[in-house]
């Protein structure tokens, strides 16, 4: 399937790329995807999907076209789509109705309602289909859509602050200021960039934390609070700021309902799951926020239980871990019971006084 | 003091920078000193010094001037040497002798015994004499030696190699290999670039290791073994391999003579010291190295106990922490009973799956 490509067609799925991005926040749970119409080497029409429930890029490079796009290549990051189960009409008779000469994708589109289907079509009705242009790329632009399409779950970012002994507070139950202004930023950046931040009950005790984005910019994602024992005290923050109806509290079937009630009526979401004695089962977890409430990806903030659950199910594909200058000799460790497990480095980032390294999970 | 140095002038002192250098490994526990001499815009000599005991960079630099230096500048990194109670004789009076009209330095040499008194000669005897020149560079090059002075005391570097749970080894008493071939290969750099190398008894115990620079250029250091109770077994490599003339013993009058003896005819040093029912105490172990072994730079490899001794000892410059990616779950802590304490982050190395960061220790 993989043709030799040239410079020009580098050069305009680049500018799909480009245009993809923005998108970005704004079409999530759906990937960010950018078109190029070229006619005699000319750029004739350009779009990009650019809210979620809005039209496809293809769409909107077909309407913003300055000429007839009859005879013209289509570049789009992502194979159009052939689906009907959703939002939008499908983009292939598009595609295939203005006569385009040739289609050129970097990635097939893992959705399995499409899944080179869109291309098969299109190649049918005659069209020179060509995939796997800046693959690489394309994939690393869109890498929490297709985890979603894979594992049928969020993106799990989980990101733990911490001494270089390793702890994640001095003492249980109380917060520890550990890293510096510039570490603040970017995990206020981390949260813009995920559609949900997530946090244990006893990080909610401790710390009562706002979970909101002050220090970046982007919109504020939902703000999950895990607790089956559904403990957490009524008059938290994420309860009661401007931002308490995207709070959503996870719990189990031993939940107060009255309580489940107070929050519901304060605007606060509670999804419950059937649990183990008040203990949610993680997979499950996951598997509904994202096939439910279209989360795409997630922020593990703590705390320690918390991390080591979401490590030793190995429901995480990114561990940030950020390291402060402090030795503090004692405290809360980071993990407890955790299970070896091998990561890979992907990238290590320099926040003033604070380092934060990047790791993927290793797959067996 | 500070003038107003002209691009010319940096470019000379760069070069002495430059010369400085190639003494590395050879002057210590000297600092690395490289001269020129100008005279009407041309470099008419240049020197260094060479090897511990040779000749000072500014002796070198008059014996290679291809001219009668009479009027000529003479840049130094380091301010010319006054005093008599060394190997070599004082510079000052030669360079008097030679009629220079400019000495220009970067540092003011640290030793008590000189500390300005070279300049000051100098000065009186009619010379321009200028100092503080790229002096953070010069610092910088030096900064054994400006510390050696200082804390009378080996620059002392801590390097520990741990999974990103904190785990030196996966049980105690046994060797894990945690890091990769290029985190070796940087250890090794750091064996080489060091004049010794520390481990404590149990390390000997658990890893036997070699403590030699295989995967590096550069010279063997000197291999210490603390143990108090000089507990070690005799048939460990460090005393049995072609370098165990370099292997020196720090062990307290605990020890039993009979074992001390049979090192020290095996060509092993043994180093006694009074301690404290068999446990030494660290500062007097160091100014001991520096004093009577003129070791001016030390590499603490472990295990657990010593490293936690330095750092609540507050003895040491350099802390190096070799994350490999690995959560091992449980195993040996680098650390146990450790004091708070504040470090600054000087630079981050990736060494391919692993990480280095570099700490200083943060002044209070």
């Amino acid at each position: 399937m993989k043709t030799n490509f040239s410079k020009f067609d580098e050069q305009m799925m680049r500018r799909c790329f480009a245009l993809a991005r923005r998108g970005r926040f704004k079409v999530r749970p759906n990937p960010m995807v950018g078109a190029v119409l070229v006619k005699d080497g000319r750029v004739i029409g350009e779009g990009y999907h650019r809210y979620f429930g809005g039209p496809h890029a293809e769409v909107e490079a077909f309407q913003n076209a300055t000429e007839d796009p009859a005879g013209a290549t289509l570049y789009c990051n992502l194979e159009p789509c052939c689906h009907t189960n959703k939002k939008t009409p499908p983009c292939t008779p598009l595609v295939i109705s203005k006569k385009v000469a040739r289609v050129v994708v970097a990635n097939i589109d893992p959705n399995p309602d499409v899944s080179g289907k869109g291309l098969q079509q299109m190649r049918e009705a005659g069209i020179q289909v060509e995939a796997g242009l800046l693959a690489e790329e394309g994939a690393e632009l869109n890498t929490v859509f297709f985890l979603n399409m894979k594992a049928q779950r969020p993106f799990v970012t989980l990101k733990i602050a911490r001494s270089l002994d390793g702890f994640i507070s001095k003492t249980k139950g109380k917060q520890t200021w550990l890293t510096s202004e510039k570490a603040v930023r970017f995990v206020h950046r981390l949260r813009a960039t995920h559609q949900a931040v997530l946090v244990g009950a006893g990080t909610i005790e401790a710390d009562d934390p706002q979970l909101t984005v002050r220090k970046a910019r982007g919109p504020q994602p939902y703000r999950l609070i895990l607790d089956g024992q559904l403990r957490v005290s009524l008059s938290a923050s994420v309860f009661n700021d401007r931002f308490k109806e995207q709070t959503i509290v996870l719990t189990s079937t031993v939940a107060a309902p009255q309580k489940i009630e107070q929050l519901m009526q304060s605007g606060v979401q509670v999804l419950q799951f059937a649990g183990r004695n008040g203990r949610l089962a993680l997979n499950e977890v996951l598997t509904a926020l994202w096939q439910k409430q279209k989360i795409a990806s997630l922020l593990v903030e703590g705390g320690q239980q918390i991390f080591t659950d979401f490590l030793n199910d190995r429901l995480f594909d990114e561990l940030i871990l950020i390291e402060a200058p402090v030795l503090l000799g004692n405290g809360l460790p980071a993990f407890e019971r955790l299970t070896r497990q091998f990561l890979q480095l992907k990238e290590i980032k320099h926040l003033g006084p604070d380092v934060a390294l990047i790791y993927h999970k290793k797959e067996k």
